[in-house]
């Protein structure tokens, strides 16, 4: 089933929510959605990297993990998957290897992103599953959230 | 504390018994083990990728979050890890996100791998932390037990 604007947009609101939450956990405020291919949400997360002392766990790798046990399968084949953030190069990997279908994405990370950006896995020769993938829904609620998290930190 | 050759092959003999027992749960044959810096143990395990539908479950990601967790610390500065074969692109990059000091591998993944191979990830500009990192260790023992396992599913 194919995925309207308004709805992309629904989705990466959902995933906005997620990002304010982790912030509250004093995470960096990143979260991610995933949704089977009639539009149903499988799966909402954020990051929570502090709170289970996980470096693996970014929102993204946390909704995949969620996603394949509910659906009791490792390949997450039509899913979407919706992030606030240009996935890293973990989490880009980790979408491939999933068979995700399709990522959006919010804000481009030109510092640790790997879509757009650093290693550009999707297309390098390495990759064996490529997304397709799109940027910048919802850029600038994600940008505004992360910047006000990293100044406050600063302080 | 330096880590000698004999107690490199030592660790990788340990995790080549993970991967034998991957193997045993018909699973990718790849084991990993953390050390801590005086060279003690902290974690083993092999590809769970099967046993829990879980992409993300390789050997290397599995040893990194309970490594992780037992430590109570999202970083294991100081930490070794040994793994049967090159990292792919996701344990790569979780193994730097991780912050682990060194990498042994055993078998080059001329498909698969980001050490030596693909998106060669600690060479890249979009790497913030990069391990120091030595191929190569028990590399035949490894390369026969996946060599056998992939012949074995192509019959």
């Amino acid at each position: 089933m194919k995925t309207s604007i308004a709805q992309t947009t629904h989705f990466m609101e959902i995933a906005l929510k997620e990002a304010i939450k982790a912030k509250g956990r004093d995470e960096v405020p990143v979260g991610s959605i995933i949704i089977d291919k009639k539009n149903n949400i499988i799966t909402t997360n954020g990051n929570r990297i502090n709170e289970l002392s996980d470096p693996t766990a970014h929102a993204e790798i946390l909704c995949i993990r969620e996603a394949s046990r509910k659906l009791n399968n490792k390949r997450l084949f039509d899913c979407k998957i919706f992030t606030t953030l240009e996935p890293c190069t973990m989490c880009a990997s980790a979408i491939s290897l999933a068979r995700i279908r399709t990522l959006y994405f919010g804000a481009f990370d030109f510092k640790g992103g790997a879509i757009e950006n650093g290693v550009q896995f999707y297309n390098s020769s390495a990759c064996n599953h490529k997304p397709e993938f799109y940027g910048g829904f919802n850029e600038k609620e994600s940008s505004i959230l992360l910047k006000s998290y990293f100044e406050k930190k600063r302080v």
